[in-house]
């Protein structure tokens, strides 16, 4: 019998600027580097200034020398969709979605937050990518860049572009163009 | 008086497989963060086994409050052009630049080692670009991503990309498409 780690790590970052939604972020696999789990810590932690926000971590699965990829995938794609509520809004961060800069994110999120109350969920994949059951379950794809990061440095990365993503919402100066 | 910082830090990671040639990497701004710091290390120190790397930080201009941008740049740029050879190979990482996967990163980097003996320099500026002098003298420009990274995690993020590419170039399992 093969073992899925049933044990989900879910950090909750609640803001002081929380209007009923919030943001979700899910990544398959532990942070297990010091430095990325310094970073994202970092990120996380400036982002809960601007909106509530839930971190999830999905434990790789376990055993995987004898799946193929597809099983692993399909395995951490059910694992994805236990984290997903009916009504949320599901990005997932996907080589063959949609690259934007910086401030097309930003203001795709501002039109999301200001229209809708429904959750956004960001979900980073394993190294392997996403189950057919979790694109279908999607409602949009986001490319980070044409490059392949690795998926625990996609989390940092993409960490830093929402928190400069809401830094360009309320007009601060942490990014420039 | 102005003051302009003359301390160059400069990391040689000498390989055992050099064939005369070096990548140098150059970036504007000390890595202060000792997460950032910590990444870096790891995947500089991953790709001196596979080519001959010096790492060098360009100090930040002091005093920039009552600079423009344009004269930030132009100090920035003087300092980065130092460092560079006659014969070499300038790559800027730049927002303008060309985006391309992480494979074709690699075979860009094979064929340039294969071809050519000259070092190849890749240039990461500071928050607000390149002056026109250090445009002037690059021979390429290579963007990692629509987005805007900030200039501390482009490194990080470019050096394990570097990492990937010779991975690539060598067939080994890190990489997945």
């Amino acid at each position: 019998m093969l073992q899925i780690p049933s044990h989900i790590t879910i950090f909750v970052y609640a803001s002081d600027n929380c209007k009923g939604m919030k943001i979700k972020l899910i990544s398959v696999g532990k942070t297990d580097r010091e430095w990325l789990r310094a970073g994202l810590g970092l990120y996380l932690d400036r982002l809960r200034h601007y909106i509530s926000l839930e971190f999830t971590e999905i434990p790789d699965i376990r055993n995987t020398a004898a799946m193929t990829r597809e099983t692993v995938k399909a395995k951490e794609g059910e694992l994805i969709l236990k984290q997903i509520a009916p009504g949320d809004h599901v990005v997932l961060l996907d080589e063959r979605g949609k690259e934007m800069t910086s401030a097309e994110l930003a203001k795709l999120l501002e039109d999301r937050i200001s229209l809708y109350s429904s959750n956004i969920v960001f979900v980073i994949g394993g190294p392997y990518g996403f189950s057919e059951a979790v694109y279908g379950r999607s409602n949009a794809k986001l490319s980070l860049s044409r490059m392949t990061f690795s998926h625990q440095m996609a989390r940092v990365i993409f960490a830093e572009q929402l928190y400069r993503a809401f830094t360009i919402i309320r007009g601060e100066p942490y990014h420039h163009e």
